[in-house]
C-alpha cells in the first residue's frame, strides 16, 4: 500500500533522560511518539545506548495500523530492565514497516513545567 | 512557477496533545504554522490518528498564496468533530501543492509557560 | 573550498512570532543564528510572509565568513518597515553562499522563561 | 560493519550559548549528546565560530564505541581556551565514523527551568 511507505526503518534519539525528580500535578517524563500510517502493525525494537556499560537491547513494542502509541521510556523493558531515572542514555528504534517517531521531554524539577521536542534522527535504510 | 517548488506536499506530526489546562494569561494552545511561498493557494487535507480509535479524516484548510497560518489545532473540525483535549495524537497534513509546516506547543498548566517546537517531517512525494 | 559548500542557500521558519510583553530580567525575543563556516561573507535576503497582507520583502543582513551571527528579528527592516510584535508571520531566509541556520524563541510572558528551538527547514537549490 | 554505517560524519549547531547564571538546583548548561552506534571509537574535532573573533579550532573529545556521551560545552577545551558563558557562538563537530548529534540547553536565569532541544544539523560528506 502507498501510505504503508510513510517514513523510516530506523529511527535515533541521542538526548534521553529521565528526570528523577516532580513537582506539582504533572510528572516528569519522556515519550517516544510513534505513528504507523499503514495497514500493518508495527513491530519496534528499541536499543538503549549508556555512557559507561553495554547497551540494553530486546525492548519490544507494537504500534498497530493506523495508529499513534505515545511511549513512556520509563515503561519500556527488556528482560525485567528498565532505563534508571536521572541517566544520560541515547535511544535507537528499529521498525519492520516505516513510521515516523518523534520524541519530547516535559521536566517538572523545578517547580514550574519545561518542555522539549525533537523529530527522532531517521537514518536512511 | 520556481518559487511554487519551494516545500513538501505530505507533513507528519507524531507528538500531538493539546493541554487540558491553561493558568495566567497564556491559554495552553498548539499550532500548526503553514508557509506557502507560491502565487497558487494551497488546500490542506489534515488527519488525526489516534492511540485507541479509528482516525478522524477529512479535515480541510485553505492557506493562500504568499501567505502563513498559524492554525490552533483546536480549530480544526470535520463533520462537526473536533481533536479532543488530554489525548495524545499524531497529525498528517496533505496539501495540493509544496508549503513547509512547523508545529508549535505552548503549555501553562502549571502556573508559568513551556514552548516547544519541532519542523513537521516531511514526507517526499 | 570544500568548507564553503557546507550548508544550503534558502531556509524557511513557518513559525515566527515576537512575544509583545517580558518580565523578569531577561526580554522575550527572537533569534535567527546563521554559522558561515566559508571564507567568503554571506548576503542574505530575508523575505517576512504574514496572515492577511502581502510580503515584506529586501530585509537584508551580512554574515562575516567564519564567522556566526546570532540576528534577533526585531532588528530586521526594511525600507523603515520592521516584524511587529504579537503577530503571527513566517521567514524565508535566502544566502549567496552556503549557510546552516538554526531559529530560537526565548518568551518570558509570564513570569518565568520558556525556550523553543528548531533547525530552520533548507530547501534544495 | 552495518551498524558503524549509521549517522553522518559532520554535524552543525548555530545557536549555542552558555547562560551566565543559574538559580535553584539546577544549572544551567548545554550539551551536545553523541550517540555511536558502531564499534570502532569515534574521535571528534570540535570548532567553535563567534560573532566578533577567530574560530577556537582542535578541540577534541571521544565517544567509545556502542556508547552515548552528553558533553557539556562547558567542559569543550583546546590549547587552556574554553567557550565564555554569555557569548553567542556556533558549533561544528567532525567524526572519523559516522555518529548521530543532538544538542539540548537547560536554562535557570529565572527561577524556573526552560529547555531546548534539536538534533544537530547533518552535512552530506
Amino acid at each position: 500500500m502507498e501510505v504503508q511507505a510513510k517514513g523510516h526503518r530506523f529511527w535515533v534519539i541521542p538526548d534521553g533522560y529521565i528526570p528523577p525528580d516532580s513537582r506539582g500535578e504533572l510528572v516528569s517524563h519522556e515519550s517516544i511518539c510513534v505513528l504507523n500510517c499503514g495497514e500493518t502493525p508495527a513491530k519496534l525494537g528499541i536499543t538503549v545506548y549508556y555512557e559507561d556499560r553495554e547497551p540494553l537491547e530486546g525492548i519490544e513494542a507494537i504500534v498497530e495500523g493506523r495508529r499513534t502509541r505515545h511511549i513512556r521510556t520509563s515503561s519500556l523493558e527488556s528482560g525485567g530492565e528498565r532505563i534508571p531515572a536521572g541517566v544520560p542514555y541515547a535511544l535507537t528504534v528499529e521498525s519492520d514497516v516505516p513510521v515516523i517517531i518523534q520524541y519530547s521531554r516535559l521536566d517538572t524539577t523545578q517547580p514550574e513545567l519545561a518542555l522539549m521536542s525533537v523529530m527522532a534522527y531517521p537514518i536512511e535504510n
